[in-house]
This record gives structure tokens, sequence and C-alpha cells, in this order.
């Protein structure tokens, strides 16, 4: 009965993949791709409002994806959307920046503590990729450190996928293990003098894998190497930025970059990205040659500038911190009355849940296909998000649904 | 007594770079830092409207800029505006695309001749690395040749700029000249058989040179050399697009590519690429991992929807064109009248203005301080880009102002 309900109201959601099929390779791209997730996702969605979201079939999600990270402040935030159509009213894409891109970088450098100046992009892969361009051209060392299976962006560089990608994309790559101190050592001593850049997550938030938050010991040792090589630390802010310190992510911790990416929640849903940086790298950042269309785009940024005044003016992280800690809270106690083994791992503003003996995903997938029956969208393997529009009913509701979904893994995939 | 006047106009842009200074490197990153062009450009704009700006001092100028290319059927056109709006009412990043992206990709692969699917992103660097990850993909193959000095975007891999940039992001470069059929075989036969693509701009359209238009014998060499080596012919639209023609500017050739980027003016102003492609490209194109945060952002592609409506309806290529060649034929006559030799270049549509006789630009700054003076704002070695809200009068006007600025060139500098 249920089953043939979600039949039904999937009809405009098949019509599109269908159409979209014949236009768009595979139906859709990268990360948004649908067919990557449980059969009941939807692919085509219709508006949002706050913290909920309509898919094309007019159904209603209490949602923590949150555009996978861009809605940070609620869809259509009143002083977001009036601070974007007061500028789009004068104008956006002109010859060059407005008055707000100089108001936008002044509140930046105020807000983000390392930052001694910032430039603006679009998507968060240009705030990385300037990000280790700007290291290479200010130390004149080729050599850039990741951490093994870390997202940092989706070109060749430095794409999770290797098709379409030569080696030599690669060729200045090493691998450390995140809160590793002894792999990162060595990865620094095997890439000699020749090192530009460590770059570093917040936090390590690898999808289908239990999230790890940086250890103090690790963040000071990257530090340290970092300066023993003369290599600038590049802190990849892109997923976090704004959720987990107004200040930077590594603020609790003592420890700053020399060059941070943002983009995602900084204009929040106004497509943005932004590299903040310190004063010697100012020169080189002067020197390298990036740009785009679109970058110094109006209305982007009188949305970030009135996203980043809410965000300071309100707390958001903790805000949000508290929210996801009361959704942690409450999905840890309804597992446990059904006798099922989960694993909540990341800061509670971008929970990851995964289940003890599922390999296979299995009872992550009818966790989460269960939970949207119920209206509540959920990531069976990635990080998810919360958003400040998010109320405690919001949650009280994701909860209601998560026992609905408790139930169904229970009764399918006894523990 | 007018330089004074000019002084005096200038003081919130004076104001705005000096903020700027301390927090931007640079003031200003790119195309835009208007300390590239002679002293009299302002670096900041107030607004926009159908072919006019207005910089931060109140200065109104006829623009023959155009945001370096994305302003196409003028700044705030009511069509393209009130689609982007009803879409913005409804949501923009969502956890998916909305039904829109739908519309504008069957648009696309019915306004673009050699399309069979498209893709959106955000920057036209976007664009070209997917096409070149593609065609890797395709291939299986590495070389990509491409025309000496042409733009293709400003990552590593094709940036203008080496600062920053190792020999690996260039290792499977290789190149020809523009145009010249001989280079081209010269630089196919080196690669041997690792060819994946040949990259070609729609036409030469090289900063600070004479402009050329492909040769046909070209176009079909460049189509030939592919096809024998089983390699995509990437059109590069990015500059080019929806101004040259409808379906093309490779069109009027015979001639088709197998993938284009496009960006710029596909949706008046708003910020969106894409490319297209041929079938034989699909599959690969399924399976890179290419994405960004703001990808599926649904009200630029309401923007492009609308934008593209407007051109296919109004044959905007063929109004533009006309446009431009009545400005054409005025600097021509005037020019003559003050006994200056200019030399015109590349398509009406996006006119390239040089001197003769003025290696370090001496005269064209002159003329174009002096044109910006009298409310025209030309590029003394760009090409520059009309608009489809560009009036008669507005050419009349914009050769009035040409006619002192060539008074002014032949007084400090005659030829």
């Amino acid at each position: 009965m249920e089953f043939s309900m979600l039949e039904l109201v999937r009809m405009q959601d098949a019509a599109l993949r269908a159409r979209a099929q014949k236009v768009v390779p595979g139906g859709m791209w990268g990360h948004l791709n649908a067919a990557k997730l449980p059969d009941r996702y939807p692919q085509f969605f219709s508006h949002g409002e706050g913290g909920l979201l309509w898919d094309v079939d007019g159904n209603r999600y209490v949602d923590f994806m949150c555009s996978w990270g861009p809605n940070l402040l609620g869809h259509k935030h009143p002083e977001v959307e009036e601070a974007a159509e007061r500028q789009r009213r004068m104008g956006d894409c002109l010859n060059g920046p407005a008055e707000v891109m100089v108001e936008l970088a002044e509140l930046v450098v105020d807000t983000i503590s390392h930052a001694d100046w910032t430039m603006f992009q679009k998507n968060g892969t240009d705030a990385t990729t300037t990000c280790v361009t700007v290291a290479r051209a200010a130390t004149g060392k080729r050599k850039i450190l990741v951490a093994k299976g870390a997202y940092h962006g989706a070109v060749p560089w430095c794409s999770p996928s290797l098709i379409g990608v030569t080696a030599e994309d690669r060729a200045h790559l090493a691998y450390y293990t995140f809160n590793d101190i002894e792999s990162l050592e060595g990865a620094v001593n095997g890439a000699g003098d020749d090192i530009a850049a460590i770059v570093v997550s917040a936090y390590r938030h690898d999808m289908s894998f239990d999230q790890e938050l940086p250890t103090q010991d690790f963040a000071r040792a990257v530090r340290r190497l970092a300066d023993a090589k003369g290599a600038a630390v590049i802190l990849d802010e892109v997923r976090t930025g704004f959720r987990l310190h107004t200040a930077g992510s590594w603020e609790p911790l003592g420890v700053s970059p020399d060059l941070s990416a943002w983009s995602k929640a900084i204009a929040n849903g106004y497509a943005l990205s932004a590299v903040t940086g310190s004063d010697w790298l100012r020169k080189a950042a002067s020197q390298v040659f990036v740009t785009g269309s679109f970058w110094a785009g109006a209305v982007s940024m009188a949305a970030a500038l009135a996203t980043l005044k809410v965000v300071r003016r309100d707390n958001v992280p903790d805000k949000i911190a508290r929210l996801g800690q009361m959704l942690r809270d409450g999905l840890e106690t309804r597992s446990r009355q059904f006798g099922l083994s989960i694993r909540q791992s990341g800061p509670a503003q971008m929970p990851t849940v995964l289940f003890d003996d599922d390999a296979d995903f299995a009872k992550g997938y009818a966790f989460c296909n269960a939970t949207l029956a119920k209206g509540v969208y959920f990531h069976p393997r990635h990080n998810m998000f919360l958003c400040a529009a998010h109320t405690e009913a919001d949650i009280a509701d994701a909860l209601e649904a998560a026992e609905h979904g408790f139930a169904t893994v229970a009764k399918t995939a006894p523990n």
C-alpha cells in the first residue's frame, strides 16, 4: 500500500529523468546524480523554504543535505534575499566589481582570523586550485601533500576519479593519512625540499567512512612541518566553512592556516567561493593569473555579505551545533530501542550516520528509504548538514521518521 | 579643464581602490584588474541598463565591453529577469536540479547543430577543462593540441601565465598556429597516436593582435586530421557563443566539432557554462567526475533558457553584426578624416581596433582615454563586444566620441 503510493507520486520525477537521459549524459552529472542513491530518492526538486525541500512530485522533506552544504541559513532567507535583490536592481555582472566586493572582502578579512586578504571565485574547486597555485608561486616549489581519500574538488589534479586524468596531472601530489603524524612526517620527508603546501580538510569527511575530527597534535604537526619546510598550510573549508566556527574551523585548535578555501555556505546558495590568505602570500596571489567571467558578480557578493553578517550576529555554528546534537542524541536513543547499533561521527552540525555490520550499506539504504517516505531527507553514506532554519519541531519530525526507519531495518535485517 | 573635471569625478573609484588594495591582492584579480588599462578607466561600477554602464562616480558609458562578453541582450533584459525571478521564487540551489535543467538542455541540443547532449557548469574554464577530460576519457589518449597564444581559461593546464604552474601541468599540450594547416599537420604528426583532442577557438581572438577568422580550409583540416587520428575537435565558444551564429560559430563553415565549450553570453550575465557533445562522447561524458556545488543552480538555467529563446527569436547574431558593421564603417571613415591608419579585425559583433605604428599602444590608450571622457567605453587591446540593446543612437554617440578620440591622437601623435 505504502509502496504503491510512492510509485504514484514519483511520476513527474520519472518523466523528467527519462527526458534528461536523452540530453544529459547519464541523466545528471557528479554528486547530484540520484542514480547513486537508494531508489526512493528523487532526482528533481521543485522548491525550498527554510530547512524544507519539495521534490517535483510535491513531496515535502525536512532536509538534512541542505543542497550538499550551501543552504546554511535556510532557503529564501529574507535578509540574504533582500540584499541580493537590492544589488540586482543595480547590477550583477559588469565590466568590473561593484562596491560590494570591497565591503565583502573587508568583512571576510575581519571575520576569518588568519585572513589578511581575500579573492573571490565561483566553485569550491576554483578556491582549492587557486590556493595550490598561489602556494607554488610563493614558494617556487611543486609538491602538494594531500590526505589519502580527501575530496578537494573535481578537476584532474584532485578529482576522486582517474577517468580522463593523466598521470602528469597528479605528478606532484604526495599522500599522508589524516590525523596520522607519522605518515605526514613520512610524506614531508619523501618530498624533500620541494614542498609548496600541505592541504588539509578541516576534518576528515570522506564519504562512506566514519568521520574524524583533527587532533590538536595533528593540527600542530601540520603547522610545524609546513613551517620547517617553508611550505603553506592550505585549509580546505569548502564543506565546513561557517558551520563549525565563524572565524575558521581550526580556531578552537589554535592552529592557523596560511591559505583557506571557502565556498558552499558562504553566500547561502548563491554561487561564490573565496580564498583567504596571510600576508606572506599576498604578493604571489597578486601575480598568479586566476579569473572567471562571473567572478566579480555583485549579487552573489551581496548575498555573501548578508550571510556573513547573520552568521556573526546569530552565532550560527553554535545554533546548528545544538540542533545537530539534539538529532544525534535522539538517533542514538531510538536506534538502541530497536536493538540497532549505529556509529555517529563528525561534528554535530555535519552529522554522519553509519550502521554497524553494513558493509554494503543495505541497512543504511533501507533506513533512508524509510525516512524519505516519512518526509525526512537523510543521506546514507555522506556527511549531512544542519541549517539555521531547522527548528526543534523539524528535529522531532526527523526523529519520528527515524523511528520508522529503524523499525524497518530491525524488521528486514535484525542485528 | 577637462582633466581636472575627470580628476574630480573619480573620487569614489579612488577611495574604493585604496580600500581594495588592503584586502584584495593587487586590488583586483585577473582580466578585470583596471591597473592593466589606461589611467582613465574606472575599476568599480555602479549599475548597468541595456548597453549602458555607470561607474561608481556616476559617469555613464555606452559600453562596448559588455562585461567582457556576458552582456548579450542588455543588462536587466526584461524577459531574462522575469524568468530568473520566477525560478528564484521556487528555488535555486537545491539537492538536485529543477525541471528547468531539462528544458534548457533540450533547447541547447535543439539549438546547437552538433549537440546530442549537454552538461552545465559555472566558468568557461570549467567547460574547456571538462571537454579535455571527456576527450581523454573517450579516446584513452593524452595529447591536447592548442593554438599558440590562444586563451582557453585560467587554470594551470591552460593559463596564459606560468606563475604557480608546473611543467607537468602542460606536459601533454602541443602547439599549432591558428589558420596554418602545415603547422597543424606538424603538431599532429609530432603527437603521433596519442592525440585526444584538437582545441580550437571559433576565431583567433588573441589580445593585442589583429584577429583572424578561420579559413574554411583550416577548419576542414582540423576536422580531417582529428578524424584521421580518432581525436575529438573541441571548439572553444566561450567568448563567441551566441554572438556569431545561433547554431554554433562554425556553422557557416560547414564544419562540426565533437565538443564545444560555452559560457559568457549563455545566460546574459548569470553565471553559467555548458559543454555540448556528439553521441560518440556521451558515454565518456557520463563516466568522468565533474561537478560543482552550484552547477545545478536553477536560476541561471532559467536565465539561459530565456536568453536562448530571445537569441533564436530575434536572430541576435545578425542584429549585432549589423550594428557592429555600422560602428566599423564609421570608425574607418573618421580615422581617415584625421589621417590616422587603424586596423579593424575580427567579426563585426566582436570588433578589435588597433592603430598602425603603435607598438606600445600609446595611440590606442590616448584614443580610449579620450572616448571614455566622452562617455564611450572601448578597449585598446582586447576584442570588444556588441549587445542587442545597443541602438543606432548608441553607435552615433560612439562615433562622435571616436571623432574626439581620433582628434586627440592626431594632435599628440601625428601619423
